[in-house]
């Protein structure tokens, strides 16, 4: 254990992309997590909290590559088995609703927890977010990704967010394609790459070498250039004319969620993206990340991830979102600036008086903070956060006085 | 991924002594944690969210071995070194206090978090609890023992416990006794380690072994039966008269902080013990630990760990208490047994009707639960947890009814 000052083993230094909240700002993350948990019970969803660490395999059941990357590995003690710490609570709730709950109809759950990750996402990003999320099960129709879309915007309102920007794709569009123009599921994954990467000379070239017909090649290419408003819709249907039913499908699905979206959060700026997907791990049809200007992070992302319930027993339909409160609440930027650790606060001198114990819990009670001026600090009330502090009367009455 | 009932890979079970909250238990759970938190502030205590991971040698500063025992380690990929989950979150608040907050005065912060520990605690104890806690740095009299340990009462008594017993102990006695019989730090944790067992006959063969003369010996030999109520401190004065100043004035801050707390919280039963000290990783001097009858495992606990910031870069007096909500909560058993995840909800049917959808927000506004029933799910209102829906009059407005 050393303590050089200038050496790489400063026992105060946090590891890089990992932060921790001081006052005022852990208690302005805890306002924004009571808030989001608040308004999603209000929509009729039920609060779990799944474990921090589990068996590998349920973590990873199910999802994609970069999630197995991103989940730190831990040896259990007691069974020699591989455990991870929990990258993401989207599969922690697909498995409590498959397996724990096992209800028939539409299930709510919502969640709030930190989650680690190997690496950032970005380089700007966290190492341990705290995730929160809602997530919709056992309903198939586009109601239900209005719905959790909605909840989002809202949760993302409430939080201080003045002006939400939704990007709107469906990870459908580019399956259905791929499949069509006979693509193995190597050659898919990229093709899926260079997309996201906006590589049109590697998707140009991936598609000589694949030998995609002029047809097909066409519709995939075009998808890398398929983005922006309402025209873009017009643009996909005439461009993707004659692709597989599926296809048409989900631009219609698409087409509803923008309507009824324009319609009921007419604040709400639409965009649509066909082609960009990135971060989608396990997802399946429509998808969605809200952005607000002047931060290039995504606040919130999510889309409907049917059938991951799968492997725990019970395929279901699934739709629902998730966002870091750390970055949002950094999005926001501090809302009150303060110096002090405690506001406002009520100072109390350190005494046995029965009457002055009375009052402090009277006040405490009603809601303000008092705090003991502990003996020998009687006059760091204001240090402590104090602007008022209790003094006895004449008639040994204990009021409230400012500093 | 495999799928095989019976195997020992099923993807749904969860590691031993890992648990997770389901509705409505996580809800209870929240609540628990809010009144905590809520308390706390109120008495000046200003929250913090250190991160889950950290350098493996900031978790463990100036903690004892059976900490690191219980830590899991992890390689931190973007640097190459250990970093570790935490098993403790005291720690991390010192290292806080000490440099990153960097107060002269008294500081009172409060925290909520997961830990994880490699291996339960107890036999029946959790390898993920959900850690409570309120640190007080800056002052070393009895005043703020007083005050944590009574701040920790009333989190337990709001919580919903009834009966509240506290031991009452202080680690200095036996390591002063130690040093004055000039047992070497190994021999002193030899027999500490035989006191907390309670083996008197090893005791007796370790101090045969270590040449302890009569005096000490009569004196550390008493610690493993000096147990009990107020006359427990009349006999500790008598058997260890003549012992250094420093147990004499450790005997009267027990003293002291028994009478306060007789006097402020006239409910609580107060046990003393003098040898039983296990799970005191950090801590200097008094100790304290909450329980209630019928439930064996400890509440809460804590104590003073003076100056365990010192390889943060300043040592400060220190005391605290914590607990773990998901274990207080099995002691204070279900409020609810609700079977349904959200309960007294209204359904609303799925409609674009203006009308219906102003109805919805002011419900949910005014704090009521409103469930959209889904298109295919409208007769399922009961099994969503509704008792109530939502229903166009002749007029068109939408009045709650019941089901």
């Amino acid at each position: 254990m050393s303590n050089k000052p200038g050496g790489v083993d400063i026992p105060w230094l946090l590891p890089d992309s990992v932060e921790e909240l001081l006052p005022p700002a852990a208690s302005e993350l805890e306002a924004l997590r009571r808030t989001a948990l608040e308004i999603s019970n209000r929509w009729g969803y039920a609060l779990i909290m799944p474990p921090t660490i589990e068996y590998l395999e349920s973590l990873l059941s199910g999802a994609a590559h970069d999630l197995d990357l991103q989940t730190f590995k831990l040896t259990d003690q007691l069974s020699g088995r591989m455990m991870g710490v929990r990258a993401d609570i989207t599969p922690q709730a697909a498995r409590i609703d498959a397996h724990q709950l096992r209800q028939e109809g539409p299930v709510r759950l919502c969640y709030t927890g930190t989650v680690l990750r190997t690496r950032p996402d970005e380089p700007a990003g966290s190492r341990n977010p705290l995730q929160m999320g809602a997530e919709l099960y056992g309903h198939a129709g586009v109601e239900s990704d209005i719905e959790v879309i909605s909840l989002m915007a809202e949760v993302l309102y409430a939080s201080g967010i003045e002006s939400l920007h939704l990007d709107l794709g469906h990870v459908g569009i580019f399956r259905a394609l791929a499949r069509d123009a006979g693509l193995e599921a190597d050659d898919e994954a990229r093709l899926w790459d260079a997309l996201q990467r906006k590589a049109t000379a590697d998707i140009q070239a991936l598609m000589d070498t694949l030998q995609v017909d002029a047809v097909h090649r066409d519709r995939l290419s075009a998808l890398a250039t398929l983005s922006g408003g309402s025209e873009t819709m017009d643009e996909a249907r005439r461009v993707l004319a004659g692709a597989p039913s599926s296809v048409m499908e989900a631009l219609d699905a698409l087409s509803t969620i923008a309507q009824s979206l324009q319609r009921w959060s007419p604040t709400l700026t639409l965009h649509f993206d066909l082609g960009e997907l990135r971060g989608y791990r396990y997802h399946t049809g429509v998808v969605f990340a809200a952005y607000t200007p002047g931060e290039s992070l995504e606040l919130a992302r999510g889309g409907r991830y049917d059938d991951i319930g799968a492997v725990f027993g019970r395929a279901r339909p699934a739709t629902g979102f998730s966002t870091d409160l750390k970055a949002l609440l950094k999005a926001i930027g501090p809302t009150k600036g303060s110096q002090s650790f405690v506001e406002g606060a009520i100072g109390a001198p350190w005494s046995a008086n029965e009457a002055l114990r009375a009052a402090i819990r009277a006040h405490r009670q009603a809601g303000d903070v008092v705090v003991w001026l502990l003996p020998g600090h009687e006059h760091a009330a204001a240090a402590m956060g104090c602007d008022r502090r209790l003094v006895e009367d004449d008639s040994g009455q204990w009021r409230v006085e400012p500093l």
